[in-house]
Protein backbone atom coordinates (compact mmCIF):
# COMPACT_ATOMS: atom_id res chain seq x y z
CA UNK A 1 0.00 0.00 0.00
CA UNK A 2 1.54 2.99 -1.17
CA UNK A 3 1.24 7.18 -1.08
CA UNK A 4 2.33 9.34 -3.71
CA UNK A 5 1.89 12.69 -5.93
CA UNK A 6 0.81 12.67 -9.39
CA UNK A 7 -0.98 15.56 -11.86
CA UNK A 8 -0.56 17.89 -8.87
CA UNK A 9 -2.53 15.49 -6.12
CA UNK A 10 -2.04 13.27 -3.35
CA UNK A 11 -3.35 9.44 -3.85
CA UNK A 12 -3.07 6.40 -1.81
CA UNK A 13 -3.18 2.80 -3.70
CA UNK A 14 -2.01 -0.43 -4.27
CA UNK A 15 1.18 -1.39 -5.76
CA UNK A 16 1.37 -4.53 -7.82
CA UNK A 17 3.07 -7.58 -6.80
CA UNK A 18 6.71 -6.87 -8.93
CA UNK A 19 6.28 -2.72 -7.31
CA UNK A 20 5.98 -1.66 -11.20
CA UNK A 21 1.98 -0.76 -11.14
CA UNK A 22 0.40 1.88 -9.26
CA UNK A 23 -3.53 1.53 -8.59
CA UNK A 24 -5.04 4.67 -6.83
CA UNK A 25 -8.23 3.82 -4.25
CA UNK A 26 -11.40 6.30 -3.73
CA UNK A 27 -10.07 8.05 -1.24
CA UNK A 28 -11.59 11.88 -0.48
CA UNK A 29 -8.23 13.12 1.55
CA UNK A 30 -4.66 11.58 0.75
CA UNK A 31 -2.84 14.04 2.50
CA UNK A 32 -2.64 11.32 5.96
CA UNK A 33 -1.34 8.46 3.12
CA UNK A 34 -2.29 4.93 3.92
CA UNK A 35 -3.35 6.03 7.70
CA UNK A 36 -7.10 6.29 7.28
CA UNK A 37 -7.20 3.59 4.83
CA UNK A 38 -5.16 1.50 7.94
CA UNK A 39 -8.07 2.55 10.58
CA UNK A 40 -10.61 1.77 8.52
CA UNK A 41 -9.37 -1.74 7.91
CA UNK A 42 -8.79 -1.91 11.72
CA UNK A 43 -12.10 -1.09 12.05
CA UNK A 44 -13.43 -4.19 9.80
CA UNK A 45 -14.26 -1.81 6.54
CA UNK A 46 -13.11 -2.91 3.83
CA UNK A 47 -10.76 -1.33 1.34
CA UNK A 48 -12.02 1.53 -0.97
CA UNK A 49 -12.40 0.67 -4.48
CA UNK A 50 -10.00 1.61 -7.10
CA UNK A 51 -10.48 4.79 -9.10
CA UNK A 52 -8.86 5.45 -12.12
CA UNK A 53 -5.99 3.71 -14.08
CA UNK A 54 -3.09 1.63 -13.11
CA UNK A 55 -0.10 3.48 -13.52
CA UNK A 56 4.03 2.73 -13.72
CA UNK A 57 5.48 3.21 -10.31
CA UNK A 58 8.25 4.96 -12.43
CA UNK A 59 6.38 8.28 -13.41
CA UNK A 60 5.03 8.85 -9.87
CA UNK A 61 6.84 10.69 -6.96
CA UNK A 62 6.26 8.64 -3.99
CA UNK A 63 5.55 9.90 -0.55
CA UNK A 64 6.32 8.23 2.71
CA UNK A 65 3.00 5.80 3.09
CA UNK A 66 2.53 7.21 6.79
CA UNK A 67 3.52 11.40 6.02
CA UNK A 68 2.42 11.96 9.08
CA UNK A 69 2.48 8.89 11.64
CA UNK A 70 -0.81 9.76 13.93
CA UNK A 71 2.54 10.21 16.60
CA UNK A 72 6.14 9.31 17.58
CA UNK A 73 7.81 6.33 16.55
CA UNK A 74 8.16 3.59 19.07
CA UNK A 75 12.16 2.88 17.86
CA UNK A 76 14.08 0.24 19.47
CA UNK A 77 18.02 0.89 20.34
CA UNK A 78 20.52 -1.77 19.96
CA UNK A 79 18.88 -4.74 18.65
CA UNK A 80 21.57 -6.98 16.96
CA UNK A 81 24.17 -8.04 18.48
CA UNK A 82 26.97 -7.29 16.09
CA UNK A 83 25.58 -3.28 16.07
CA UNK A 84 25.56 -3.87 20.20
CA UNK A 85 29.35 -5.14 19.81
CA UNK A 86 29.86 -2.23 17.51
CA UNK A 87 28.89 0.39 19.88
CA UNK A 88 30.77 -0.93 22.70
CA UNK A 89 33.77 0.95 20.98
CA UNK A 90 32.02 3.93 21.61
CA UNK A 91 30.98 6.53 23.72
CA UNK A 92 28.25 4.22 24.57
CA UNK A 93 29.94 1.82 26.29
CA UNK A 94 29.50 3.58 29.70
CA UNK A 95 25.80 3.13 29.26
CA UNK A 96 26.17 -1.16 27.63
CA UNK A 97 23.90 -3.20 29.98
CA UNK A 98 26.08 -6.59 30.19
CA UNK A 99 22.73 -8.55 29.04
CA UNK A 100 20.02 -7.28 27.86
CA UNK A 101 16.81 -7.72 30.21
CA UNK A 102 14.58 -5.65 28.23
CA UNK A 103 14.72 -3.79 25.15
CA UNK A 104 15.75 -0.17 24.90
CA UNK A 105 12.78 1.91 23.64
CA UNK A 106 12.74 5.66 22.79
CA UNK A 107 10.47 7.54 20.52
CA UNK A 108 11.15 9.68 17.26
CA UNK A 109 8.58 12.62 16.17
CA UNK A 110 6.22 11.50 13.58
CA UNK A 111 6.98 15.04 12.01
CA UNK A 112 10.42 14.49 10.59
CA UNK A 113 9.23 11.52 8.78
CA UNK A 114 10.07 12.52 4.70
CA UNK A 115 9.52 10.41 1.47
CA UNK A 116 11.87 7.43 0.18
CA UNK A 117 13.84 9.90 -1.97
CA UNK A 118 13.39 12.88 -0.62
CA UNK A 119 16.27 14.87 0.78
CA UNK A 120 18.00 14.85 4.32
CA UNK A 121 18.78 18.10 5.58
CA UNK A 122 21.58 18.16 7.54
CA UNK A 123 21.48 20.32 10.14
CA UNK A 124 24.25 23.57 11.06
CA UNK A 125 27.35 22.20 11.73
CA UNK A 126 26.82 24.46 15.04
CA UNK A 127 24.06 21.93 15.99
CA UNK A 128 25.81 18.82 14.76
CA UNK A 129 28.24 17.28 12.93
CA UNK A 130 27.94 14.10 13.48
CA UNK A 131 24.84 12.53 11.47
CA UNK A 132 24.96 8.97 10.77
CA UNK A 133 22.24 6.75 9.35
CA UNK A 134 20.31 3.47 10.53
CA UNK A 135 18.94 1.05 8.35
CA UNK A 136 15.75 -0.54 9.92
CA UNK A 137 12.89 -3.03 9.07
CA UNK A 138 9.60 -0.59 10.65
CA UNK A 139 6.46 -2.41 11.83
CA UNK A 140 3.11 -0.71 11.10
CA UNK A 141 0.55 -2.02 13.78
CA UNK A 142 -2.79 -2.78 11.86
CA UNK A 143 -5.69 -3.84 14.95
CA UNK A 144 -4.66 -1.89 18.19
CA UNK A 145 -4.82 -3.25 21.47
CA UNK A 146 -2.86 -2.93 24.80
CA UNK A 147 -1.01 -5.80 26.93
CA UNK A 148 -0.46 -7.78 24.09
CA UNK A 149 1.37 -10.99 24.40
CA UNK A 150 4.18 -12.26 22.37
CA UNK A 151 1.67 -15.20 21.09
CA UNK A 152 -0.84 -12.98 19.85
CA UNK A 153 1.22 -9.86 18.72
CA UNK A 154 1.59 -10.99 14.79
CA UNK A 155 -2.24 -10.59 14.50
CA UNK A 156 -1.53 -7.14 14.97
CA UNK A 157 1.23 -6.38 12.40
CA UNK A 158 -0.48 -5.10 8.94
CA UNK A 159 2.86 -4.75 7.19
CA UNK A 160 5.92 -3.72 6.79
CA UNK A 161 7.61 -0.47 5.54
CA UNK A 162 11.85 0.90 5.62
CA UNK A 163 12.87 3.76 7.32
CA UNK A 164 16.17 5.43 8.08
CA UNK A 165 16.55 6.00 11.68
CA UNK A 166 18.81 9.29 11.10
CA UNK A 167 20.91 10.33 14.00
CA UNK A 168 22.77 13.36 15.15
CA UNK A 169 24.82 11.38 17.92
CA UNK A 170 26.62 14.05 19.42
CA UNK A 171 23.35 15.51 20.22
CA UNK A 172 21.89 11.87 20.76
CA UNK A 173 24.54 11.82 23.26
CA UNK A 174 24.27 14.86 25.40
CA UNK A 175 20.50 14.94 26.17
CA UNK A 176 21.14 10.93 27.71
CA UNK A 177 17.50 10.95 26.35
CA UNK A 178 18.20 10.59 22.65
CA UNK A 179 14.47 12.10 21.38
CA UNK A 180 15.98 14.98 20.37
CA UNK A 181 19.07 13.96 18.49
CA UNK A 182 16.69 11.45 16.43
CA UNK A 183 14.19 13.72 15.46
CA UNK A 184 15.70 16.70 13.41
CA UNK A 185 13.40 17.85 10.96
CA UNK A 186 13.76 15.31 7.88
CA UNK A 187 15.68 12.17 9.89
CA UNK A 188 13.45 9.97 9.35
CA UNK A 189 13.17 8.56 5.45
CA UNK A 190 9.86 6.17 4.97
CA UNK A 191 8.67 3.77 2.28
CA UNK A 192 9.02 2.96 -0.41
CA UNK A 193 5.30 1.56 1.05
CA UNK A 194 4.13 -1.34 3.30
CA UNK A 195 3.94 -4.38 2.27
CA UNK A 196 1.41 -6.10 3.98
CA UNK A 197 1.85 -9.04 6.63
CA UNK A 198 0.07 -11.67 4.09
CA UNK A 199 2.70 -10.82 1.77
CA UNK A 200 5.97 -10.92 3.70
CA UNK A 201 7.04 -12.00 7.35
CA UNK A 202 9.65 -9.44 8.83
CA UNK A 203 10.71 -12.14 11.20
CA UNK A 204 12.79 -13.18 8.57
CA UNK A 205 14.01 -11.05 6.36
CA UNK A 206 17.47 -8.94 5.32
CA UNK A 207 18.03 -5.46 6.10
CA UNK A 208 20.99 -3.66 3.68
CA UNK A 209 22.42 -0.24 3.87
CA UNK A 210 24.60 1.40 1.38
CA UNK A 211 26.44 4.99 1.51
CA UNK A 212 27.64 6.17 -2.18
CA UNK A 213 27.46 2.98 -3.35
CA UNK A 214 29.55 1.43 -0.75
CA UNK A 215 27.49 -1.62 1.39
CA UNK A 216 27.80 -0.94 5.10
CA UNK A 217 24.83 -2.62 7.09
CA UNK A 218 23.76 -6.38 5.96
CA UNK A 219 21.83 -8.07 8.93
CA UNK A 220 18.84 -10.53 8.90
CA UNK A 221 15.88 -10.01 11.19
CA UNK A 222 16.03 -13.02 12.67
CA UNK A 223 19.41 -11.96 14.48
CA UNK A 224 17.53 -9.72 16.39
CA UNK A 225 18.09 -9.77 20.01
CA UNK A 226 14.26 -8.97 20.72
CA UNK A 227 11.86 -10.30 18.00
CA UNK A 228 9.12 -8.36 16.47
CA UNK A 229 6.48 -9.59 18.97
CA UNK A 230 8.46 -9.58 22.06
CA UNK A 231 8.51 -5.56 20.74
CA UNK A 232 5.23 -5.45 20.13
CA UNK A 233 4.54 -7.43 23.82
CA UNK A 234 7.17 -4.47 25.00
CA UNK A 235 5.50 -1.38 23.29
CA UNK A 236 1.97 -2.17 24.26
CA UNK A 237 2.58 -3.25 27.88
CA UNK A 238 0.11 -0.31 29.51
CA UNK A 239 0.12 1.31 26.52
CA UNK A 240 -2.46 1.32 23.99
CA UNK A 241 -0.79 0.99 20.71
CA UNK A 242 -3.19 2.64 17.83
CA UNK A 243 -3.60 1.01 14.16
CA UNK A 244 -1.00 2.67 12.21
CA UNK A 245 1.46 3.01 14.93
CA UNK A 246 5.30 2.51 13.74
CA UNK A 247 7.84 0.17 15.54
CA UNK A 248 11.33 1.01 14.29
CA UNK A 249 12.97 -2.64 14.98
CA UNK A 250 16.34 -1.66 15.35
CA UNK A 251 19.33 -1.23 12.93
CA UNK A 252 22.34 -3.89 12.03
CA UNK A 253 25.91 -3.63 12.14
CA UNK A 254 27.74 -1.01 10.13
CA UNK A 255 26.49 2.72 10.85
CA UNK A 256 29.39 5.68 10.50
CA UNK A 257 29.92 5.52 14.64
CA UNK A 258 30.96 1.54 14.06
CA UNK A 259 33.82 2.33 11.65
CA UNK A 260 37.41 3.18 12.06
CA UNK A 261 37.75 6.24 12.40
CA UNK A 262 33.86 7.25 12.09
CA UNK A 263 32.88 8.54 9.43
CA UNK A 264 30.08 10.79 9.71
CA UNK A 265 27.58 11.88 6.92
CA UNK A 266 28.31 15.16 4.75
CA UNK A 267 26.69 17.00 1.97
CA UNK A 268 26.43 15.17 -1.19
CA UNK A 269 26.08 11.76 0.20
CA UNK A 270 23.37 9.02 -0.85
CA UNK A 271 21.93 6.54 1.85
CA UNK A 272 20.24 3.03 -0.02
CA UNK A 273 18.73 1.06 2.41
CA UNK A 274 16.83 -1.88 1.03
CA UNK A 275 14.44 -4.48 3.01
CA UNK A 276 13.80 -7.98 1.26
CA UNK A 277 10.26 -8.08 -0.02
CA UNK A 278 10.02 -4.57 0.68
CA UNK A 279 11.65 -2.67 -1.13
CA UNK A 280 13.95 0.43 -1.44
CA UNK A 281 15.00 4.14 -0.23
CA UNK A 282 17.19 6.38 -1.46
CA UNK A 283 18.08 9.46 0.01
CA UNK A 284 20.70 12.30 -0.86
CA UNK A 285 21.97 14.45 2.10
CA UNK A 286 22.47 17.95 1.92
CA UNK B 1 -8.35 28.81 27.82
CA UNK B 2 -9.97 25.62 28.70
CA UNK B 3 -11.85 22.91 27.87
CA UNK B 4 -14.87 21.38 29.23
CA UNK B 5 -17.80 19.03 28.99
CA UNK B 6 -21.03 20.69 29.72
CA UNK B 7 -24.99 19.21 28.81
CA UNK B 8 -22.97 16.52 27.40
CA UNK B 9 -21.13 18.26 25.02
CA UNK B 10 -17.76 19.73 24.68
CA UNK B 11 -16.81 22.97 24.92
CA UNK B 12 -13.60 25.50 24.66
CA UNK B 13 -13.42 28.82 26.44
CA UNK B 14 -11.92 31.28 28.59
CA UNK B 15 -12.19 31.52 32.05
CA UNK B 16 -12.40 34.91 34.28
CA UNK B 17 -9.65 36.26 36.03
CA UNK B 18 -10.92 34.62 39.38
CA UNK B 19 -11.25 30.86 38.04
CA UNK B 20 -14.87 30.79 38.81
CA UNK B 21 -16.69 31.77 35.84
CA UNK B 22 -16.07 30.10 32.23
CA UNK B 23 -17.50 31.56 29.10
CA UNK B 24 -17.63 29.36 25.77
CA UNK B 25 -16.56 30.40 22.91
CA UNK B 26 -17.93 29.64 19.02
CA UNK B 27 -15.76 26.50 18.12
CA UNK B 28 -17.16 24.09 15.56
CA UNK B 29 -15.26 21.07 16.46
CA UNK B 30 -14.06 20.92 20.34
CA UNK B 31 -12.96 17.73 20.80
CA UNK B 32 -9.42 18.90 20.68
CA UNK B 33 -9.75 21.21 23.59
CA UNK B 34 -7.69 24.59 22.70
CA UNK B 35 -5.97 23.29 19.73
CA UNK B 36 -7.35 24.97 17.22
CA UNK B 37 -7.56 28.02 18.95
CA UNK B 38 -4.11 28.44 19.90
CA UNK B 39 -3.03 27.25 15.84
CA UNK B 40 -5.68 29.94 14.79
CA UNK B 41 -4.00 32.47 16.83
CA UNK B 42 -0.98 31.49 16.09
CA UNK B 43 -1.71 32.18 12.22
CA UNK B 44 -2.87 35.46 13.06
CA UNK B 45 -6.64 34.78 13.33
CA UNK B 46 -8.30 36.65 16.28
CA UNK B 47 -10.38 34.47 19.10
CA UNK B 48 -13.64 33.74 17.47
CA UNK B 49 -16.44 34.75 19.59
CA UNK B 50 -18.35 34.19 22.70
CA UNK B 51 -21.16 31.43 21.85
CA UNK B 52 -24.01 31.09 25.31
CA UNK B 53 -24.16 32.42 28.84
CA UNK B 54 -21.36 32.49 31.34
CA UNK B 55 -21.65 29.46 33.57
CA UNK B 56 -19.98 29.14 37.23
CA UNK B 57 -17.25 26.60 36.82
CA UNK B 58 -18.06 24.30 39.32
CA UNK B 59 -20.61 23.14 37.62
CA UNK B 60 -18.43 22.00 34.69
CA UNK B 61 -16.23 18.91 34.19
CA UNK B 62 -13.22 20.18 33.28
CA UNK B 63 -11.13 18.79 30.44
CA UNK B 64 -7.29 18.80 29.83
CA UNK B 65 -7.16 21.87 27.83
CA UNK B 66 -5.35 19.53 25.23
CA UNK B 67 -7.12 16.66 25.45
CA UNK B 68 -5.17 15.44 22.17
CA UNK B 69 -1.84 17.06 21.76
CA UNK B 70 -0.66 17.29 18.62
CA UNK B 71 2.64 15.12 19.73
CA UNK B 72 4.37 13.78 22.01
CA UNK B 73 4.90 16.43 25.04
CA UNK B 74 8.72 17.22 25.36
CA UNK B 75 9.54 16.63 29.25
CA UNK B 76 12.23 17.47 31.05
CA UNK B 77 14.52 15.16 33.46
CA UNK B 78 16.55 16.41 36.76
CA UNK B 79 15.75 20.35 36.14
CA UNK B 80 15.92 21.16 39.72
CA UNK B 81 19.37 20.86 41.39
CA UNK B 82 17.21 19.46 45.10
CA UNK B 83 15.60 17.08 42.70
CA UNK B 84 18.78 16.39 40.98
CA UNK B 85 20.28 15.20 44.41
CA UNK B 86 17.47 13.20 45.49
CA UNK B 87 17.95 11.37 42.48
CA UNK B 88 21.69 10.78 43.60
CA UNK B 89 20.65 8.44 46.89
CA UNK B 90 18.80 5.96 43.73
CA UNK B 91 19.74 3.28 41.21
CA UNK B 92 19.64 6.37 38.51
CA UNK B 93 23.26 7.73 40.18
CA UNK B 94 25.27 5.88 37.41
CA UNK B 95 23.36 7.82 34.90
CA UNK B 96 23.83 11.50 36.86
CA UNK B 97 26.49 13.72 35.06
CA UNK B 98 28.66 15.38 36.85
CA UNK B 99 27.31 18.60 35.68
CA UNK B 100 24.90 19.32 33.42
CA UNK B 101 25.73 21.01 30.03
CA UNK B 102 22.37 19.98 28.39
CA UNK B 103 18.97 19.33 29.88
CA UNK B 104 17.52 15.59 29.30
CA UNK B 105 14.82 15.81 27.04
CA UNK B 106 12.51 13.06 26.47
CA UNK B 107 9.13 12.39 24.98
CA UNK B 108 6.21 11.38 26.74
CA UNK B 109 3.13 9.91 24.34
CA UNK B 110 0.34 12.53 24.35
CA UNK B 111 -2.49 9.86 24.08
CA UNK B 112 -2.02 9.60 28.55
CA UNK B 113 -3.33 12.92 28.68
CA UNK B 114 -6.18 12.54 31.09
CA UNK B 115 -8.20 15.70 32.31
CA UNK B 116 -7.44 17.56 35.90
CA UNK B 117 -9.90 16.00 37.88
CA UNK B 118 -9.92 12.28 36.31
CA UNK B 119 -8.54 8.41 37.49
CA UNK B 120 -5.43 7.67 36.80
CA UNK B 121 -5.53 4.20 36.16
CA UNK B 122 -2.42 2.29 37.80
CA UNK B 123 -1.03 -1.26 35.73
CA UNK B 124 -1.39 -4.18 37.12
CA UNK B 125 1.66 -5.08 39.42
CA UNK B 126 3.36 -7.31 36.56
CA UNK B 127 3.66 -4.24 35.19
CA UNK B 128 5.04 -1.67 37.40
CA UNK B 129 4.89 -1.44 41.06
CA UNK B 130 7.02 1.92 41.21
CA UNK B 131 4.25 4.33 40.05
CA UNK B 132 5.43 7.79 41.09
CA UNK B 133 4.65 11.90 40.55
CA UNK B 134 6.36 14.33 39.58
CA UNK B 135 4.71 18.17 39.99
CA UNK B 136 5.32 20.36 36.72
CA UNK B 137 5.07 23.69 35.18
CA UNK B 138 4.26 22.93 31.50
CA UNK B 139 4.50 25.68 28.80
CA UNK B 140 2.31 25.70 25.87
CA UNK B 141 4.11 27.31 22.62
CA UNK B 142 2.27 29.71 20.68
CA UNK B 143 4.22 31.05 17.65
CA UNK B 144 6.09 28.10 16.08
CA UNK B 145 9.93 27.91 14.90
CA UNK B 146 13.01 26.29 14.94
CA UNK B 147 16.30 26.99 16.01
CA UNK B 148 14.82 29.54 18.30
CA UNK B 149 17.26 31.64 20.49
CA UNK B 150 16.69 31.77 24.51
CA UNK B 151 16.91 36.03 23.24
CA UNK B 152 13.56 35.47 21.37
CA UNK B 153 12.26 32.22 23.31
CA UNK B 154 9.37 33.94 25.55
CA UNK B 155 7.48 35.51 22.45
CA UNK B 156 6.84 31.89 21.50
CA UNK B 157 4.76 30.65 24.84
CA UNK B 158 1.73 31.04 24.42
CA UNK B 159 0.56 30.10 28.29
CA UNK B 160 1.18 27.55 31.20
CA UNK B 161 -1.03 24.53 32.41
CA UNK B 162 -0.10 22.15 35.05
CA UNK B 163 0.93 18.44 34.57
CA UNK B 164 1.30 15.25 36.94
CA UNK B 165 4.46 13.61 34.90
CA UNK B 166 3.23 10.30 35.89
CA UNK B 167 6.50 7.67 36.07
CA UNK B 168 6.59 4.25 36.53
CA UNK B 169 9.78 4.21 38.17
CA UNK B 170 10.95 0.57 37.04
CA UNK B 171 9.68 0.28 33.63
CA UNK B 172 11.86 3.66 33.16
CA UNK B 173 15.04 2.50 34.62
CA UNK B 174 14.58 -1.20 32.58
CA UNK B 175 14.39 0.36 29.29
CA UNK B 176 17.07 2.96 29.46
CA UNK B 177 15.21 5.25 27.57
CA UNK B 178 12.28 6.90 29.42
CA UNK B 179 9.55 7.17 27.27
CA UNK B 180 7.27 3.91 28.00
CA UNK B 181 7.67 4.20 31.77
CA UNK B 182 6.30 7.29 31.11
CA UNK B 183 3.48 7.16 29.07
CA UNK B 184 1.23 4.09 30.29
CA UNK B 185 -2.35 5.21 29.53
CA UNK B 186 -4.13 7.86 31.52
CA UNK B 187 -0.23 8.96 32.73
CA UNK B 188 -0.53 12.68 31.92
CA UNK B 189 -3.26 14.37 34.18
CA UNK B 190 -3.41 18.33 32.66
CA UNK B 191 -5.02 21.30 33.79
CA UNK B 192 -7.18 22.88 34.74
CA UNK B 193 -6.87 25.03 32.07
CA UNK B 194 -3.89 27.91 30.04
CA UNK B 195 -3.26 30.66 31.63
CA UNK B 196 -1.87 32.86 28.59
CA UNK B 197 1.54 34.31 29.13
CA UNK B 198 0.13 37.99 29.27
CA UNK B 199 -1.44 36.85 32.64
CA UNK B 200 2.08 35.17 33.87
CA UNK B 201 5.73 34.60 33.77
CA UNK B 202 6.40 30.86 34.32
CA UNK B 203 10.20 31.69 34.97
CA UNK B 204 8.94 32.63 38.43
CA UNK B 205 6.31 30.96 39.86
CA UNK B 206 5.66 27.94 42.64
CA UNK B 207 4.70 24.72 41.97
CA UNK B 208 3.52 22.01 44.84
CA UNK B 209 2.55 18.74 45.06
CA UNK B 210 0.64 16.79 47.89
CA UNK B 211 0.35 13.30 48.27
CA UNK B 212 -3.36 12.54 50.48
CA UNK B 213 -3.15 16.15 51.67
CA UNK B 214 0.39 15.96 52.77
CA UNK B 215 2.73 18.36 51.25
CA UNK B 216 6.10 16.49 49.56
CA UNK B 217 6.89 19.12 46.71
CA UNK B 218 7.01 22.80 46.85
CA UNK B 219 9.99 24.35 44.12
CA UNK B 220 10.25 27.56 42.92
CA UNK B 221 10.69 27.68 38.77
CA UNK B 222 13.60 30.20 39.11
CA UNK B 223 15.37 27.38 40.69
CA UNK B 224 15.28 25.85 37.51
CA UNK B 225 18.67 24.30 36.29
CA UNK B 226 17.66 25.29 32.51
CA UNK B 227 15.11 28.10 32.49
CA UNK B 228 12.26 28.37 30.24
CA UNK B 229 13.70 30.03 27.28
CA UNK B 230 16.97 28.22 27.52
CA UNK B 231 14.31 24.67 26.88
CA UNK B 232 12.67 26.42 24.09
CA UNK B 233 15.86 27.00 22.51
CA UNK B 234 17.29 23.33 23.53
CA UNK B 235 14.19 21.89 22.28
CA UNK B 236 13.78 24.36 18.87
CA UNK B 237 17.27 23.34 17.58
CA UNK B 238 16.96 21.61 14.42
CA UNK B 239 13.33 20.75 15.15
CA UNK B 240 10.85 22.48 14.26
CA UNK B 241 8.01 23.38 17.09
CA UNK B 242 4.50 24.02 16.31
CA UNK B 243 1.58 26.14 17.96
CA UNK B 244 -0.07 23.69 20.62
CA UNK B 245 4.01 21.58 21.52
CA UNK B 246 4.13 21.21 25.21
CA UNK B 247 6.71 21.38 27.07
CA UNK B 248 6.85 19.95 30.83
CA UNK B 249 9.85 21.67 32.25
CA UNK B 250 11.09 19.31 35.13
CA UNK B 251 9.75 18.52 38.89
CA UNK B 252 11.05 19.49 42.14
CA UNK B 253 12.43 17.69 44.77
CA UNK B 254 9.99 15.37 46.63
CA UNK B 255 8.90 12.71 44.60
CA UNK B 256 8.08 9.11 45.86
CA UNK B 257 11.26 8.05 44.84
CA UNK B 258 13.18 10.25 46.63
CA UNK B 259 11.41 9.53 49.99
CA UNK B 260 13.41 7.29 52.32
CA UNK B 261 12.06 4.18 52.02
CA UNK B 262 10.39 5.33 48.69
CA UNK B 263 6.84 5.93 48.87
CA UNK B 264 5.15 4.96 45.98
CA UNK B 265 1.68 5.54 44.82
CA UNK B 266 -0.93 3.00 45.26
CA UNK B 267 -5.10 2.19 44.49
CA UNK B 268 -6.97 5.07 46.51
CA UNK B 269 -4.27 7.95 46.73
CA UNK B 270 -4.67 11.15 45.73
CA UNK B 271 -2.15 13.63 44.29
CA UNK B 272 -2.48 17.39 44.42
CA UNK B 273 -0.32 19.75 42.20
CA UNK B 274 -0.78 24.00 42.34
CA UNK B 275 0.98 26.14 40.49
CA UNK B 276 0.86 29.38 41.58
CA UNK B 277 -0.73 31.58 39.18
CA UNK B 278 -2.15 28.64 37.28
CA UNK B 279 -4.39 26.84 39.20
CA UNK B 280 -4.90 23.09 40.56
CA UNK B 281 -5.14 19.73 39.39
CA UNK B 282 -6.33 16.70 42.16
CA UNK B 283 -6.21 13.00 40.71
CA UNK B 284 -7.19 9.61 42.41
CA UNK B 285 -5.00 6.97 41.69
CA UNK B 286 -7.03 3.81 41.03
Amino acid sequence: MASWSWGGREHVGTISADGREATPLALRDASLGTLPLIQALARGESLPSPSGARLPVEVLTLRAPLPRPLRSLFCIGRNYRAHASELAGTVFRESMPQSDPWPIVFGKLGECVIGPRDVVRLPSPATSVQIDYESELAVVIGRGGRDIPRSRAMDHVFGYTVVNDVTARDVQMRHQQWELGKSFDTFCPMGPWIVTADELDGRATRVRGWVNGALRQDGQTKDMIFDIPTLIETCSRGITLYPGDVIATGTPAGVGMGQTPPQWLKSGDVVRIEVDGVGVIENPFE
